[in-house]
């Protein structure tokens, strides 16, 4: 029998309870995973990289998912649910061009609460499929049910790239340029104008339709709640024949990147914090709120730029053609960890920095 | 720039607010998928079945998804953690068999309460790495984030099938035989019994671990907690080399995959009632409850039996070797709509009847 008790409010006053909090973001991820019991023949490559590898006789196939929960990951109060669907979607097609792959199709699925009429839902698959149209996916199908509290949307995504043209994670080489495209930060910097914005709504006697002045923050603000996925960047790439020996999407902020990319590779990284992108518009907000900007870029997150590491003789070749890019550091030995030069010429080790997870 | 307005509470109080209740849940579906605006080419079948159906060379691939929430899918008191991770797993890879495909690999994604230990998320994993182990698929991958309140499990399936062997809900002929594994309606005893347990658990002055008497309902309960997706039946009529013309998950309960077969199939079904396969001890559990055991089949849902359409003659083909399935009824013209005729022999029409919704 199914032993069934009810035991679960009981369970959690127990001494050993190891919170979720208590291990780094990979770390859970490793251990959940040695769950796993079964080893299909057709996985080339099953977690660990941006997304699944899934061979098959004219290819890859790849999968990636992304779970998006009110409340932790987006606020109703302020973000336009066009624009929620269309983030969610490119976290989810993201993941499948840092593999260089090419998206086709995306499932989604919602938990949706009383609070959210038809048309609101409709305003989401409305994002979703003006996404869709950006990076030619269509919407296959997913789940519905019902929420008590919070809505959750979820979206997978299935796209194909060819076996040689494959960029992992793990591909680094010693030397190589550690590159990134766009500027990295004012996904955060935006986040923080929107909460500013959302405190000050808040204290107002009535809760009625506010319109804040964003002008001034619209760059900020719209890479916060519209980020786009360099598809761009991959056309331009096979076009040009250039290949990066490896590749993740700025999503956790560039330390946790950086780590991904040297652990998998088994390799250093060296960077140097004067060469991080950042605009002007995300340098003021940071001035605004009193806070230092290059944190924004090491742990903020949320950017869907793409990290990428070229031989040194690929990076002149490419910024022939495009220039939304800069090479921030390199690749070094495994020995010498993940490590930033500061402006003022100090070296910070990321090893047993743990601020990047979450 | 993208308009940014602080209107959440707003839009809520609007006069126009359509509830999701007032649609049917396909109905719902339909609207929402009026906003996918790219038609990708790989696509053989989008939404609308148990799973997409994407063209492939070496055959079709198919993908499904299924989200649970904590409060409206599951309840933390009484569902072992273990279980749950099977439940889910169960129910993702059922929409799979029921394409007559062969699942491979799942992406879980999970938005996760601090109430839940690391140990607690483990158990999770764990069945659905025991149903890994049933089902042959591999885990590999997904996305994890926070959740303030309830827990949220999303399990996405990937699986292939032959081209030629693909069964949708649409394929059934008229006068076909229309038939189900397993019995119907176990899952919804067994979840009246829990929630009678847990009713009596909150009376206790003390809320202790608690372990009721269940043994009586072992059957019922397992069904609810444990259900088994039919990849014996898959396997049987593989090896039997006979076909259902149709055939779908009982997932909503009889009535809804009538439906289901019927409208995609456009024609119309007949079943009898009195030839509904329904356990003893489900029968026992309805009596208790003084509740009408053939609601139980007809709207109960969770059983993950198969429903599936033959022509007569393959009947008795599949009757030799394969014994757990009944004939209910038969497939009609169009306008004769879904109907049931009662043990007393009245006909009952459920054209009209949106009680399956949801």
């Amino acid at each position: 029998m199914c032993t069934c008790l009810f035991y679960y409010q009981t369970t959690m006053s127990d001494k050993n309870f190891r919170t979720i909090q208590s291990l780094g973001r990979t770390e859970l991820i490793d251990e959940l995973m040695e769950q796993n019991s079964f080893t299909h023949s057709s996985v080339a490559e099953g977690y660990g990289d941006d997304a699944a590898v899934i061979e098959n006789k004219e290819g890859y196939k790849l999968l990636s998912s992304e779970t998006f929960m009110e409340g932790v990951n987006f606020d109703l109060t302020y973000v336009p649910l066009h624009h929620l669907g269309y983030k969610i979607a490119t976290a989810a097609v993201s993941d499948i061009y840092a593999m260089n792959g090419t998206p086709e199709v995306v499932l989604v699925n919602m938990a949706v609460p009383n609070k959210l009429s038809v048309d609101m839902l409709q305003e989401i698959y409305r994002g979703i499929g003006a996404a869709g149209e950006d990076y030619e996916f269509q919407i296959v199908g997913g789940d519905l049910t019902a929420s008590h509290q919070t809505l959750s949307i979820d979206i997978t995504c299935y796209g194909s790239v060819a076996e040689d043209e494959i960029i992992y994670r793990r591909g680094a080489n010693k030397d190589d340029a550690i590159c990134v495209t766009g500027d990295l930060g004012g996904a955060i910097a935006g986040l923080r104008i929107l909460m500013r914005e959302k405190e000050f709504w808040e204290e107002q006697e009535e809760q009625t339709a506010f319109q804040p002045d964003l002008d001034d923050y619209e760059y900020v603000v719209k890479r916060q709640l519209v980020p786009v996925a360099r598809q761009d960047f991959i056309n331009q790439i096979r076009e040009l024949k250039i290949s990066p020996t490896s590749m993740i999407d700025v999503t956790q902020g560039l330390v946790s990147e950086l780590k991904h990319i040297a652990n998998a590779s088994e390799l250093g990284a060296y960077v140097y914090q004067a060469a991080f992108p950042i605009a002007l518009d995300t340098r003021t907000v940071a001035d605004e709120m009193k806070e230092d900007v290059d944190k924004y870029a090491l742990y903020g997150g949320e950017d869907y730029e793409l990290m990428f590491t070229l031989p040194e003789e690929s990076v002149e070749k490419l910024a022939d053609e495009f220039q939304d890019f800069v090479v921030i550091g390199k690749i070094t030995e495994q020995e010498e960890g993940v490590c930033m030069q500061q402006v003022e010429g100090d070296v910070v080790n990321f090893d047993s920095d743990q601020n990047q997870e979450g």
